[in-house]
């Protein structure tokens, strides 16, 4: 039996941080797979201009179509992938071809933009810190920008980062109203990047606590959290390094559905982007630099407990020796060389004096050498903190 | 499930992992080796167009001119390298130079695309999973694109990747039937590439197992798992990283044999290959942590280890000392000196006495110092567990 | 109970050197949020041109509108991030756009240079070493430059660096007072600049301090001593690199509110900076370099207490052995086969002699393996230390 | 006395690899050294066209000066760097200025291209592994291309690469003699790339080797082996590195005695070069995870030896303890309390009773830890392999 | 020859390094500041065309004026930063700005080339070994190119690397008394590059020797050496990979006062930067690998130390048990169970017949495991050695 870590058992690791969607080789390009766990496809319509925002639910696909030619700005939101036959008549009357919606379905895909001859697609990836505090769950949201509406694909319909966009919609804050569907695009990819920042706050403390805990009380269970850390950070990097490299392809190329204003703005999101791999790279080296003073303080550890060993054995194991000696059964009457000092007047005392010069002797040696000096200071300061 | 390792024998590194080509220096350029022990060269031809499709087996190079010129779309399957006649009255057939033939035959090659002025060449590496689920099968597969032709060479006749799209062909699914031999170059290159989300499915599933086995019960049979793991990760990575540099090239410049749908259609391959980098990418570096991880596990055992040493033997080497002491011969009855203690009423009791007194102490000394502490958590995390 | 470091207490690493700002995802972009611990937003003017130069404390925001269409250079100073009311009046009448606003007052961001139709915005870090001279402050200093003044708004109202600046207005000292608002903006940002000069000094001379320390007197102080080093220049690095960008975009593109005179005196600024980055890549790698010495003599002295152990134990353990041997019982008087050695005439020298000469043959075996030569020396080196 | 390495001896460390040639500061540019222990410059020419091929020996430079005029291909040379005035008086006739004779003789000398009026110079590097498979030798070859000649200096006069293409113009085999001077160049720096496969072959088998003596039989020259090698990784990357860039900027720019077939020929000794950089990078990449491995396998070992101390030791101090309290010598005449187990009937058998239940608690204990399993699986690998 | 660290003293790493210069934050730019101990500024001009050479030495500043304008080269040679006034007055007459005298007054400076309207500032790191083959001097030779002039200001008087150039000049070797300015700033600056490879070779040869001590007879001094080393060529890089790009610099951009020949000239310079750079780079790495076979030795040292300890204590611990059982004084008159064996007639053949059979299984327990294999082995390399 083994040293068990109840609180990093076998589960933790099995989560979906590295997933990713793959087809059987030579399937044909195109072929969309709906996962038997996906959640039905209901689809949340806010329609809005200046004057006005509406709000409607459980629309069918065909009810779309109705929206697609106003000139209000129309957000078609799409809760779950899990209707194969709604995702596909969407994309009859989005117009979105096969390659596109195989994207959108098979999730999750890496975070890019298409350009295509009407239509943008960005595949963004938005992250949600879990209840605890500690992982997140990661979900793909498909965001297709139009001349006069957005579409947006969520993985999950439970969850989501767009609540405060809705606000703004609704009550009319800002100008997301007066503005066009290239901005409510890049209001909606704003709030995804801004979810990172939300986890890495977690990070943060957890990071912070760790840098207590390697110093001040290390134990096996801090490996597993540092580990746990670095995964997790690993994963999150491979969620946001595509996205900076998307809009940074926005900000260089001029694209036609994006209007100089709103590219204006996605200058800030690029930013936002940038600063979170800022903190990763330094979170990552901090955590690689914890477990180097980890595996040091082990080392320490260990060195400790070596000296105490070896002074209370050099120092135990030749008086015991003597004190051996002197317990054989010589027989001192056949002999005057067989053990004379056992019929000695001082024959005890002498011993005893010897054995206190050794042991006065291999103190001092180890004195000189440094040794107690180490745990005295370790005892004082004990009873300092 | 769990992937056997069954004794870490010598076998096991001798594979083809990394293996490559080379001639002599100073060889004739375009000279060519036959492999002795690789198989005879069949040739199997697919030819099809929009309204049907033909499949002919065991051709003889010249049947081959005949359907070079036709305008339905012709595929040539040369599956195995063992026939050096064959193969040399191919290229004169075909029309390909010495050098691209010496790519061909001598495998195997880096991958990467050639533009010649009637044909494009493509050297890939195909891979595929090993039936326990360890380790994979390297092979060569070379792609000439003709104006209505493709001609694959395959370096293994047993086995590839291309049933699917064979399929696809036979049963006119998709698109596939109605485009050129562009379309078909691609559809195969894209099987190739999907085949390393195949293996790397596999690598997931080991990396999963041995982050629990690291830390609930890490061995010296971890650390041959996580080398071999890293080596064929290494080895996937030198395979796959050419093959995008070779698609991007074929993005970026304008190639006359690729016509612009199937372009737009290799930018998604490329994302393939981009995505099949960022996982061998994080799962290499999830394996360097995982040895940072296996190396302070140890650490932290070898401390428990000694520890536990410690503790025995400096409370009970002085008790042994002080039992010597009064085991030892020394006369009493010469002189009052000698052990006087082996007389006194309370001597005995009073021995006892001091030698609880010592193991008292220094089990608080070690109490205090929290080493008891740590020994018992384990224990309380055993019953847990 | 564990290790304690007294000195490096939990509070330590709870400072903000790895802080920076977020919203909740979906805000609306351009929201200000003030912190409720900032002061109040003094504002502060120097106007001067080659003849004179004013100042005036104390400024509401409309004082400042008069001095904003004056030909002479005007710089306004906002010391401190608390009055919101101020701030976006200030913003009205300078007509910083929302965008530009947050960056300013939802610190800290990361440092950088933005074109604006009328303005040059420049985010920057300023860093102030502690009085302890270990760690620093770091504080955001927001530069705005228009075609007459330049407004500069501070995190922190109590420390700058920016009086030396004052002083060379003030006793109209060099050029500065000749030159325009671009000239004054060079010269705040290069003081700025020059702060990380004054902290690395710090770090040059802790680190000299820890190369001895980690050879000569190495403890397990020094590992935190390291780390907290290490973690500081990651947090530099954080906030001069991006100052490096902003300057070069600067140098290379030209910005119509920069002059010529002024874009090459960025030039110096800009060596600078790459000189400070240098700087902090030759101590983390210093600082690496020295962790392995650190652990390598942590090796080294476990190896060493080992050899110790091992000696003492080797020698005694069998001599103990003997000893035990002729402390046994057996009665001699049943049998000739119990034990006769105790009787026999030179039993204890002969068994003396043999214990003699086993000690001698084990100290021999370890000369020779040259343990005894290692520890020589250290003790050699000792007394000449 | 320390640990020897027999095999791995002090002159094993003293060869060339990383040799370079420098100058005293301020001699004067184009200075040439003869080193002393050189061998003299024999010229050999080989003259060709596609109708004959003829092979002078011994030729002096003013004999050259009648080949550089004709037609025909004519191959010089020159074989060792001995005779310094047979060098000047070459580079005389074939107007080498000091420069790139500086460069020629003064080996060796970093691989590069040199464009020069009428001629391209090509420092070249050539690997020949050494007898016993380990190491290799470096000899600089520089080729210098003219119009209509090739003029190559040969560090050593004894050893090349160049023997199949002798043979190639001699027997006429292939395009060679039909070709220009542009080709020959092309075919020996193609030889001597192909050099570097060769030494790269044994790597491979040294690696293989490593990999399983690391695993099953690590012991202190496998470390003295693992640096051998990637101190000779290191000198063969210095070596080929910058032929790739000499053979890129080939490739690139257009360069007129470079014909456009031969441009072509070169891709492929391109493509060459960044294989075998390819394979160093993996080589290297192994040879670290070796030395992790190694590492690791000794903190494994290391952890093994101790538990083994540990179960033996705990388990018997206790019980020496026992034996020796009663071994003591106290009077058990004079008082009652004086050990008066001794005197019980059923005195030794429950002492003996007692041993045994304090070892059985101590291997059930050390059982419960799963120290003994692990010892257990230990014996029966090794009585598998 | 043996390089000596007769101690790691306190001393030995506070040398000037990773010296550099700054203001204090807001000093006015150009602020020159003359370091107290500098010595003063000696001015010595070589004037010199194709047919004289004459030396002057001990000029003023205004007798530099008058061979400004003549057409002969000038090279003023200023020896010291001691003399402020002679400095400020050189600057007055050769119109060297403000930023530029900072520059080369202020050192030391980051090495880098300037353009200004009529000159040429290049700012250079010289280095020069210490006596005893251990450590370099860094030194700051500033270049002013002219005209028809070349200024050099260097840090300290006593050493430099030129006299070579010198000699050249003088006896008109060569041609550098036919060539121009920019030929003679060419020929110093090429001067000064090789003085680095004049320290590389102390390195070479430090390298080497640690190679076999660290395989040999490592100790903790060893580690001090690398870690020197390391250090030292951090600081080498430092100097040179900013000169390496100020050549680049000029090679790439066409700059007036360069004419073309030494435009060509200057490429031979940056080629020896780059070797050196190489050079840095490769020993580095050698240093790092270097650094782990020093942690694995001791690793396998602290192996073998545990193994001998262990096999003493295995085989001793039981036997001593034994011995110490019938050591105790059980009475055995009081019971027939008491120690019976203790009167058996063959009670103590029997017992060390036991002892002898415990010891016999342990031995081959261990020999089975290896163990004695190993430590015979080592001892047979030492005979051999």
């Amino acid at each position: 039996m083994n040293y068990p870590f109840p609180s990093i058992h076998s589960q933790q690791f099995q989560d979906d941080l590295f997933d990713y969607y793959y087809n059987q080789p030579g399937t044909m390009p195109g072929t969309i797979k709906i996962d038997s766990t996906a959640k039905g496809s209901e689809i949340v319509l806010i329609d809005y201009d200046a004057n006005q925002a509406t709000r409607l639910s459980n629309l069918t696909p065909s009810d779309c179509a109705a929206y697609l030619e106003s000139p209000s700005v129309s957000w078609f939101d799409v809760l779950g992938l899990g209707d194969e036959e709604r995702l596909l008549s969407l994309g009859e009357i989005f117009h979105i071809d096969r390659l596109m919606l195989e994207d959108i379905v098979n999730v999750p895909q890496r975070p890019k933009v298409e350009e295509h001859p009407q239509q943008l697609l960005i595949i963004t990836q938005m992250v949600i810190p879990k209840e605890k505090g500690i992982g997140f769950w990661q979900e793909q949201v498909s965001i297709i920008l139009g001349q006069n509406y957005v579409l947006t694909v969520q993985e999950e319909p439970e969850r989501d980062c767009f609540n405060l966009v809705r606000d703004r919609i609704r009550h009319n804050k800002g100008i997301i109203r007066s503005r066009g569907a290239d901005h409510l695009a890049y209001a909606l990819w704003d709030a995804i990047i801004d979810t990172y920042f939300v986890v890495l706050e977690t990070y943060r403390e957890r990071i912070e606590e760790l840098e207590d805990e390697v110093i001040l009380r290390a134990s096996d269970k801090t490996l597993g959290k540092i580990y746990t850390i670095k995964r997790e950070l690993i994963a999150l990097r491979r969620a946001i390094w595509p996205q900076r490299e998307a809009l940074n392809y926005l900000l260089k190329d001029s694209v036609p559905l994006i209007s100089k204003p709103v590219r204006r703005d996605l200058k800030d999101c690029y930013d936002h982007a940038v600063q979170i791999i800022d903190l990763i790279e330094v979170y990552s080296e901090l955590l690689g630099e914890l477990m180097n003073v980890y595996l040091s303080s082990f080392a320490n550890k260990t060195n400790e407990v070596m000296k105490i060993l070896t002074v209370i054995s050099t120092i135990f194991i030749p008086l015991t020796f003597i004190a051996g000696i002197y317990g054989m059964n010589f027989n001192t009457d056949v002999s005057p060389w067989n053990m004379p000092e056992l019929n000695w007047y001082w024959g005890y005392p002498a011993c005893l004096a010897a054995m206190g010069g050794i042991a006065i002797s291999l103190v001092i040696f180890f004195w000189r050498r440094g040794w107690f000096k180490d745990m005295t200071m370790t005892k004082i300061k004990q009873s300092d903190s």
